[in-house]
């Protein structure tokens, strides 16, 4: 067993459920922070800002900093630091002033989110055409479809990212769980190595054997939020431990952190 | 060598060029008919109605009857009779016309084309709805890009298709050159075999290649439209035979028709 020198937390299903915070997480996280592990709570969320999250988590009474709060709008962000480029934005309305900030710069980056009714044609194809120019490609998720306000499933971002992708002949770079490019970027923002860290996550598939594919050397499974019955034995690999809730698991990572 | 009973000739480079007529093409064509083919010129056109096409074309002196002209709209026509269902419509707004008389049916298939500005996201997510709900999925083309008025690169509606497959899980039926769903659907309209069948074309990868792969026996590549030199050697399978221009093509298979 290698040593813990960092955690990531699922939010949804982990840590929160709808709009209250689950039995005993905030004390859990009170213990790894107490403890001196650091920690990014990765979400999927693209449609909310970093300052609406944060204030939303230390309202329901948790021990969180903006730092602390990973999103696939602050992994594109980095992304885009990273490379000197600026963006072209085709993302949810709420995430744009997220990019206000991002200095001009030569090289061009198209990012993808969850545009919703901006996935008009003419975005998309002033999209494709950067691309054809020689923008980078980065989705702020590839999901198939979502649970709309109607009660009806919908058209999600992933099938614009392979709309573009199809006509552009690029992949783009996926910032969002399972992509090892996310967990990775999560991991560097705060200088841990895939093998020093460890998952916590409530979806086994994209959390949990997400992580494991990776290169995270643990994940821990939650029978919280969306875990059904079974769901440690549906995906490949299958997680390090299962643990019952959050204060559970963060019991699990203080007793093996030091190997 | 079989029979050759039935005839496909490709329009745009084999019969005409631009707005004019290629040299010997009107008296090829009226040769084959006088020897009694059938014939089908079948074209990936799916932003003009037939009618707009055959009378394009009779403009330019050539023997062609509504019958005869076999496009993806065609194809989409005779799969709604052939199943009973009625068409969801994503295509170009020339084409809608096209799909106006057809009969009122339970069963329902999203029919794709080149619907351009009309690519919103609620008309996406509509064709998205319906295919969840049981709809078949016709796409009448699934190129990647195409040169726009502007003259850049455009997303072309192959992107479109993509993306609803992508969400839907479900594959799109092409019915344009080179799917041998489309080949079959132009044969079947004559009621020719493909072993009996004659495909000529100067595209030697989606109509001579794509002929020959859907089943064709033969399949001619002519040496003028869109041809370069060293095409014949180019994909596989090679062409049957290289013929000069369509008058070039005619005598061949007026040589070989009796096998």
């Amino acid at each position: 067993m290698d040593m813990i020198r960092g955690v990531l937390l699922d939010l949804a299903g982990v840590v929160y459920e709808g709009d209250h915070v689950l039995p005993g997480a905030v004390e859990a996280v009170h213990r790894l922070h107490e403890a001196g592990l650091p920690i990014r709570f990765v979400t999927n969320t693209t449609t909310k800002t970093k300052k609406e999250l944060v204030s939303r988590l230390t309202g329901m009474g948790l021990e969180i900093s903006g730092d602390e709060l990973f999103t696939p709008g602050q992994a594109a962000r980095a992304w885009l630091a990273e490379h000197d480029a600026a963006p072209f934005l085709l993302v949810h309305p709420n995430l744009e002033e997220e990019f206000a900030d991002v200095p001009n710069a030569p090289a061009r980056a198209v990012v993808v989110g969850d545009a919703g009714r901006a996935f008009s044609f003419e975005n998309m194809n002033r999209a494709f055409r950067e691309l054809v120019d020689g923008a980078a490609f980065l989705a702020l998720a590839k999901n198939r479809t979502f649970m709309d306000e109607d009660g009806e499933l919908s058209l999600d971002a992933g099938a614009f990212v392979t709309a573009l992708e199809y006509s552009s002949g690029k992949d783009a770079i996926v910032l969002g769980k399972p992509s090892p490019d996310f967990f990775e970027a999560a991991l560097a923002s705060m200088g841990c190595a895939p093998k020093d860290a460890v998952m916590v996550g409530d979806d086994a598939e994209s959390d949990v054997a997400g992580a494991l594919k990776s290169g995270l050397a643990q994940a821990i499974l939650v029978r919280t939020g969306k875990y059904r019955d079974g769901d440690e034995r549906r995906f490949e690999p299958p997680p390090t431990a299962v643990a019952e809730d959050l204060p559970a698991a963060a019991d699990w990572i203080l007793d093996h952190r030091t190997g």
